[in-house]
């Protein structure tokens, strides 16, 4: 199946400028959700992963189905403010700013084997801090996995420590 | 399996006099997590979905692993300004003042048979909201499926025309 098909891209979403990879048409075409589930799954059924962890809202969207498929836990990480129970927090960098991205303390245990699974790899800055959390909790980061990649923005260097895995590529 | 066990209740969050159900504890249990979307599952399996539907970003934790195991597409609903593409949007009423949910416009097409997931019945507002932005769109309402209810908020009443499931029921 042709994945890239399936993503619709809006020029000047959110703003003037960017094309945006919107992944809502694949996930409502049922055909072209379940083959993407399942790539991931493939791709991970091997490495003895305990723990899918992904990032609000979008990470959630494939992350959990991925957890479900492999018999693995998911564990959300959330902005702050928005996980009730003791968290551990990192700042991340944007374009205007930072954010705060949070995680509960006791969601992870120690060598506790992790694929991270999110939408897309941009810059790779979002799942560098979930990373950083996951591993401050004493979990293996064992492969970081997405849809989409868009290749010029040189995610992958800055995750270059990681497995990295993506289905669609894009270079703008 | 008794899930209730696997959610952490928290007094307190987010404010004083609430006791918070936190389903994060469900989540990261593999056996848990794979239980809950198997029993929602098996309650949906005949029930000829196409789509399911669950609004951001709890919704999802359910909503997409049980439309990939039920064979059907995902629907996202979003807060305003989140969806890139067309939408149709309702505003419901919070505690204080009001938010304002949307849906693509090409998301659903007329006389699909529409489950709405999401991780906990309350009041019924919200669920009430993206029932009827599925409706606008010539969306079936087939069944609206939850995790937990709060049995005591009346939610049931909110949502009397449709079709109700929940698998943990808490009256406070």
């Amino acid at each position: 199946m042709d994945l890239k098909e399936k993503v619709r891209v809006i020029d000047g979403f959110p703003k003037e400028g960017i094309s945006f990879k919107d992944v809502t048409t694949l996930l409502q075409d049922k055909d072209a959700f379940k083959y993407t589930v399942d790539k991931i799954v493939e791709y991970l059924k091997d490495k003895k992963i305990d723990v899918v962890v992904g990032p609000e809202a979008r990470g959630f969207l494939f992350g959990a189905p991925v957890a479900y498929a492999l018999g693995a836990g998911f564990v959300p990480v959330r902005k702050k403010g928005k996980l009730p129970y003791d968290t551990i927090s990192v700042n991340y960098d944007l374009e205007y700013g930072s954010d705060e991205l949070e995680i509960h303390k006791d969601s992870i245990k120690k060598n506790q084997r992790i694929a991270i699974v999110d939408d897309l790899l941009a810059t790779g800055g979002t799942i560098g801090s979930v990373a950083k959390l996951v591993e401050q909790l004493g979990g293996e980061v064992v492969t970081v996995d997405f849809v989409m990649e868009l290749t010029d923005l040189n995610g992958r260097e800055k995750l270059k420590k990681y497995d990295i895995m993506s289905l669609i590529k894009y270079n703008v």
